[in-house]
C-alpha cells in the first residue's frame, strides 16, 4: 500500500507568522502524500474576545453556541485555513483547504451529554474514505479545519486532534498511514525539562510502564489513548515529534516518539 | 458539449437565512450540473463594524488593507462558504467549497492603479479550467467565494461577478456555459418600476438602442459590459433572472433576461 501521512499541526505554530512559515517550509520539503488538519483555537478566542463573545471551556473543550459557532467557522475554514493553503501554494504544494462539510467529507453528530450542552460540537460519526482518497489521487492535498457538519445543514465545531486519528483510520484500508502529531517538544519526554530524553518508541506494554512510572501524565494521556485507538483501527503508527521534523518523516533521521501496538 | 451552469448570487439573497434556504432549495431542484459564485459584502461590512474597521469603498470596489483581507477572508471564505455548502449538503447536493487558492484554481495579480491604492484586491489571471472541470467530473459541485491568490502566499480579495465571468469564459472549452447573474428582479426590465417589463432577449444590436433610449443605465451598464465579454470569450449565453427562477434554468418557462451576440 502507499504511504500516506495524517499531520495534525496545533495551536503553537498557527498563532504565529514566523514559525507557521517554516512549518510550511518542512512540510513542502516532505515529497510524500499527506493530508495536514490544523487547528486555530488561540485565534478563536482573540475574535471572540474582540466581539464581546464570552469563550467556555470544560475539559479543554469550546462550548459552542451560535455565535462562537460563527467565529470559528470563520477563524478555521476562512481565516486559518486559507492563510495555510496560500501559503503552501506559494511553495509549489498543491494544496486544498476542505472542513468536513465539503465534499460531505467529514459527517459528525451533535454531541449529546447528560449535564453539559456543548452546542454545536460535533462528534464524527464517518469520513468519507473514497471521495479524500479521490482527491489525493487527483494531485491535491487536502488541508483540513476542524470543522464538520451533520447532513442537516448545520456546521459543527470537531476536536481537530479526532478529526486526525479518525481520518488516518478512515484511509487505513488504502494507505499505509502513519498519523502524526506535531507540538512543541522533540517527542514524548521520560524528564520533561529534559528536551534530549525523548522515548523513541512506545507500544501497548510500555505505556502501561510509562504511566505506572508517572513518565506520562495529564495532557498526553488523552493523545495517547487516542494514538492507540487509531493503532488498533488498521493505522501503521502515530508519531509524536516536534513541528520542525516534518520533513523528515519516513527517514531513520527523524527525531520523535512513535508509537506502535507492539 | 455538456450544459454548465456558472451562478452568480449576490448579497440580498446571502444575508437572509430565510431567502439563502429558498435559493438552496431552488438550486437543488436544477438538475444540471453547476458552478456557484457567491458575494457576502454586507456580511464583511457589517462584521467590519464590529470589530472597528472602517469600510472605504471606492466605485463599488472595497479597499482592502491587512485587517479587511482577514475580515473578508473570515467571512466569504469561511462563514458565508461553509454555511451554503453546508445547506446544500443537507439538500443531497454534494457542494464542495473553495476559494481561488484552493487548488490553485484562480491566480491574480495585486490591483496597481496610478492614483488609488487598493490593497489586497486582485484582478484575475487565469482560471484553471482542468482542474474545475476535473472535480465536476468526480461529482462535486464547486461553491466559489470571492477570494483569489496571488501564488506568492497572499490571498486576494477579487469581485464576485468577475469570478462568474472569468470561471465561465474559462470553462466555455468544455462545456456549453450558460452564465447566470441573480438578482432581487425578475430580469432586466424595460420600465424599473414594472416588474412586468422583462427584456426576454438583449443582443449586440439591441443593447446599443437600450442604452442609447436610457432603459439601461448605471449599475446595469459594468454587468452588460461584462457579460458581452463573456460571450466574446465563448459563453453561449449570459441570463440576468431573479434567485427564485433558478430551478428553471434550460427550460423553456425561465422568466429573464438573455444576453447573447446575436
Amino acid at each position: 500500500m502507499k504511504p500516506l501521512f495524517v499531520i495534525k499541526i496545533g495551536g503553537n505554530v498557527i498563532d504565529n507568522d514566523h514559525e507557521l512559515g517554516r512549518f510550511l517550509d518542512n512540510l513542502a520539503a516532505l515529497h510524500k502524500p499527506w493530508i495536514l488538519v490544523h487547528g486555530g483555537g488561540k485565534l478563536a478566542t482573540d475574535l471572540s474576545v474582540r466581539l464581546g463573545i464570552e469563550t467556555q471551556m470544560i475539559d479543554g473543550r469550546r462550548i459552542t453556541d451560535k455565535a462562537t459557532l460563527d467565529v470559528v467557522t470563520m477563524v478555521y475554514g476562512g481565516l486559518v485555513n486559507k492563510r495555510i493553503v496560500a501559503g503552501l501554494q506559494s511553495r509549489g504544494i498543491n494544496a486544498i483547504g476542505l472542513t468536513g462539510a465539503d465534499g460531505d467529507l467529514i459527517r459528525a453528530r451533535k454531541r449529546e451529554h447528560p449535564t453539559t450542552d456543548y452546542g454545536f460540537v460535533g462528534d464524527v460519526e464517518r469520513v468519507h474514505d473514497e471521495r479524500l482518497g479521490g482527491l489525493l489521487q487527483s494531485g491535491f492535498l487536502p488541508v483540513l479545519a476542524p470543522l464538520t457538519h451533520d447532513g442537516k445543514g448545520n456546521i459543527l465545531n470537531t476536536n481537530a486532534d479526532t478529526i486526525a486519528s479518525e481520518t488516518a483510520s478512515a484511509l487505513a484500508s488504502f494507505y499505509h498511514v502513519q498519523l502524526v502529531y506535531c507540538f512543541e517538544k522533540q517527542g514524548v519526554l521520560r524528564d520533561i525539562d529534559d528536551e534530549a530524553s525523548v522515548i523513541s518508541r512506545i507500544t501497548s506494554a510500555t505505556y502501561t510502564e510509562l504511566r505506572a512510572s508517572g513518565a506520562i501524565a495529564k495532557g498526553m494521556i488523552p493523545k495517547m489513548d487516542n494514538a492507540f485507538t487509531a493503532l488498533r483501527r488498521g493505522v501503521s503508527s502515530v508519531i509524536i515529534t516536534h513541528a520542525d521534523s516534518v520533513r523528515h518523516l519516513g527517514q531513520q533521521s527523524l527525531l520523535g516518539t512513535t508509537i506502535a501496538l507492539e
